[in-house]
């Protein structure tokens, strides 16, 4: 064993959970619960693709958690622990690797779950992070992408778009409208890129109030048209409903076309729930409860025929056009 | 979704078992068997690292499945799924594509381990493979690396040193010894590198017989070592009794070295199992009945002071040299 295995061992023991047998086993044991189902979900992150190589490492640490804990919440499903693939090019620097650490045990501490193993090789390449996470779920139960029926209307948690405007400030800040912001909102926008805030306080409301549910990770317009399609239904949403944080306001206050950056950009991690109508209410008031906020962007409709999958209005009901041309023919 | 997403959709949907939900959700659902605890590993394989990027696709979906297979054989464990982080090198071509999907495809019947999700993600570099593997066991009763006991008999299944010693060949063709072997010899290094054979048929046997079991990934002889310091014990290899097929034993008669090379090289994925002497003839039978050879290798000692944690001897019963210095010294 390298010094470098050595350090990773003692730096990540700590946030090992009993099942992880102390990170010395070939495997871990994951105890479930009676009368349950496991709830299983694989997010890779790869330099250069899903972060930039010089973010902060306890940030990437976090993040790659957190794209998996969001795809537990939407589910309903509570968490019970992760493995890490971790591919790790000879550069990584042992405080690197130590500020990583931290950033694992911090968030695994803040949502419950616990390493339990996970395999580190060298890599030729760029940083590659593979996070498997493990949740659970009264049998039966899990909330699924496919199950939207019409009438159920659509919220999203949170608000959209900080993170795809955050890249855009990032990639781009010699453009007038990032110039145009303050300091605390382009902070607000840069921080929505590196960190998403998953909603896994709202699990137990996901799992009693949602129809059907999936995490927005790709872009709010086509993660909508994915359920609608996978689900035999279709959609209308009101975009002058999509809620916008203050700083991603300002940004489409100071450039019109970052709505559309907003809405298709993706990285949100933000909830997509259909909820049957009687229960939008009970809905509302479960998350107001546990401090996350849900808006209603739209509704589920009978497909018809020659009606599109998904139909996106403005205010006053008119069809939105996108300049993207895939999303205007969805 | 870009034409390649779209053909591994197409490709990888009927690997895929009920839980996946069609690889159309965020997550999958596996149903624990009540009474039982699952069992997880998680193995990534980097190209250029852990196998040649023009290997055959099958054959590397194929090693990417045996070698999570190989953890599950050695803790006991029925498989029950696994999840495919697949981070894909632009230069794929659709036809690579297919083939390393038909690899999959076969193992994953082979051996009763459906796909239930994954993700795949672009990689500006090598194609990198995590597979997590997720088995079961009645609860408490996962087979352990770190129970091994004083007396107990170390055995190990089929024979050690192909894949080490292939690698060797594939590295160096030029070298005499290569040059000595047969065509038929070659052939079967050459195969030993290129795709384990995973121990799964002895579970049911390693989980009612095995005190203590890991597969033998890392080398044999380093692979002892961890297991009797893990178990806080000490052991006695018999280097004459390490079981080697007629092309290894071939090539170490025309190069003596290459038995070090076999016993410390690594990528067996052979099970490595600390039996109790009164089992030891059931695990031979049980073994046998299942069509898997088990040879006993040596033995577990009290740790005594001033005792190397692992004793390597020769027919004489005279300690071993290795040229490698680490492995005098374990």
């Amino acid at each position: 064993m390298s010094g470098e295995d050595d350090l990773i061992a003692r730096l990540f023991a700590p946030i090992a959970g009993p099942g992880a047998l102390g990170l010395k086993d070939d495997a871990a044991i994951l105890e479930p619960s009676p009368l349950h189902d496991m709830v299983l979900t694989v997010d890779a992150l790869v330099a250069g693709v899903h972060f930039f190589p010089d973010d902060p490492p306890e940030l990437i640490a976090r993040k790659a958690l957190r794209v998996n804990l969001s795809d537990l919440a939407a589910k309903g499903a509570t968490p019970r622990g992760f493995l890490l693939t971790f591919a790790m090019p000879a550069s990584l620097s042992d405080d690197w690797l130590t500020a990583f650490a931290a950033g694992l045990a911090q968030d695994a501490a803040a949502y419950a779950l616990p390493l339990l193993g996970g395999d580190t090789v060298r890599m030729p390449g760029p940083l590659t992070l593979s996070v498997t996470a493990f949740g659970e779920v009264p049998r039966g139960r899990m909330v699924q992408r496919t199950t939207a029926q019409a009438d159920d209307l659509l919220f999203v948690t949170g608000d959209i778009g900080r993170a795809a405007i955050g890249l855009q400030c990032r990639l781009k800040p010699e453009d007038g409208w990032v110039q145009g912001l303050d300091d605390t909102q382009r902070a607000a926008l840069h921080d929505g890129y590196l960190l998403p805030q998953p909603r896994n306080a709202l699990m137990h409301v996901v799992r009693a109030q949602a129809r059907a549910g999936m995490d927005v990770s790709d872009g709010l317009i086509g993660d909508v048209a994915k359920m609608m399609r996978a689900s035999d239904v279709a959609g209308r949403i009101r975009l002058d409903h999509v809620p916008f944080s203050p700083a991603v306001a300002a940004a489409i206050g100071l450039a019109p076309h970052l709505r559309e950056t907003a809405v298709t950009g993706g990285d949100d991690y933000e909830l997509l729930l259909a909820v049957p109508p009687e229960r939008a209410d009970v809905l509302r008031h479960g998350a107001a409860a546990v401090g996350v906020a849900v808006t209603q962007i739209g509704d589920v409709l009978d497909p018809q025929p020659g009606m599109p999958e998904l139909l996106v209005t403005d205010g006053q009901g008119k069809a939105y056009e996108f300049a993207i041309r895939s999303f205007s023919h969805l």
